[in-house]
């Protein structure tokens, strides 16, 4: 099928979502082609509904509307404001905030530090993190990343650079999750719990 | 973020799509709010030129063209003319075309018999794969669809309304795939193929 050229651009830009492979991406490229409900029409229109009004904010990077720049998160009084809650997306924001568990301002690093990658320092926002850190006063920078390797290098970093500037650190807990018991739990979590415990009041 | 339509619009349109619950749906959408490459616009601009550019063909319900109705393979001479291939979708025409084992014509019913999801007879192609029959003097037509129960009824339903019109009707062969062995098969896969056994040459 050489000559359905715009069908093959179709699935080459479905093919760039994440984690969808070229079958995954053909598949739903013939459900859209079949589709008689306008769900083509509808998904354009989406994207560049979404594409012109919503934006990441220039100061914590989460997710935004355009016209909203800093965000709401960023200028609405909170009751932390002096923690600073470094994480590596504007998805991770959205899900601390839905936690309903941190009442301070975030910062998105935009990813994480990853030799394999190329990601290096440069690439984060850590200048920003730094000027943030002097322009609004903050006290505590809590770092929540994840376990993995790169997660930890990046806080090993972040503390480095942040020991010199009367800043404290912290690192959010690991341990068992929520509803979990000690039979269900790997010895990776296990052991993460122990040497994070707790003293009870 | 209850103030970020934009962003829940075009979650619930890639939520549409197969296969993409709502948490892939979320993450394809953060992905793509993040992304600085132009991913909105291109995959935007992607389904508006294939919406305006791909038709199903009239004739067979295959993939085409807008300005080519009916298609190709309904147009150019084939070697196979008088046999019709009847499949369930457009993408099976395709994949049946790329194995390039079949030289006639083809025939989309757009589904298959499914009381379950309120699929009859009138809602698939079927008026028009008897039209088909008398007009273009088909002699064979043969039946390209699964296994699966729906599949089986939907074959026998078309063995029995094409039984009177004095036209053969084949259905593809099941047995094992290609490469495959019998340590590996499946009992049903088994079954089927020394049922369908053929007599040696």
């Amino acid at each position: 099928m050489n000559h359905l050229i715009p069908l093959d651009n179709l699935v080459a830009a479905l093919g760039r979502l994440p984690g969808i492979g070229r079958r995954t991406a053909e598949r739903m490229a013939m459900t859209l082609v079949q589709d008689r409900k306008g769900l083509m029409r509808l998904l354009s229109h989406a994207l560049l509904e979404a594409d012109d009004a919503v934006a990441c904010c220039e100061r914590c990077g989460g997710v935004t509307l355009a016209e909203e720049n800093p965000c709401e998160l960023c200028i609405k009084p909170r009751l932390d404001a002096q923690i600073l809650c470094v994480v590596e997306t504007p998805g991770d924001i959205m899900k601390i905030e839905q936690s309903g568990g941190f009442q301070g301002r975030y910062h998105a690093l935009m990813g994480k530090l990853s030799p394999m990658q190329g990601t290096g320092a440069a690439d984060l926002r850590v200048d920003k993190l730094l000027g943030r850190i002097a322009d609004e006063g903050i006290r505590e920078v809590l770092i929540a990343l994840g376990t993995d390797v790169e997660s930890d290098a990046t806080a090993s970093y972040l503390k480095e650079i942040l020991t010199p500037r009367q800043v404290k650190v912290s690192r959010i807990a690991f341990g068992l999750p929520a509803g979990s018991a000690i039979e269900y739990s790997d010895a990776s979590t296990l052991s993460r719990a122990i040497s994070g415990r707790q003293e009870m009041g």
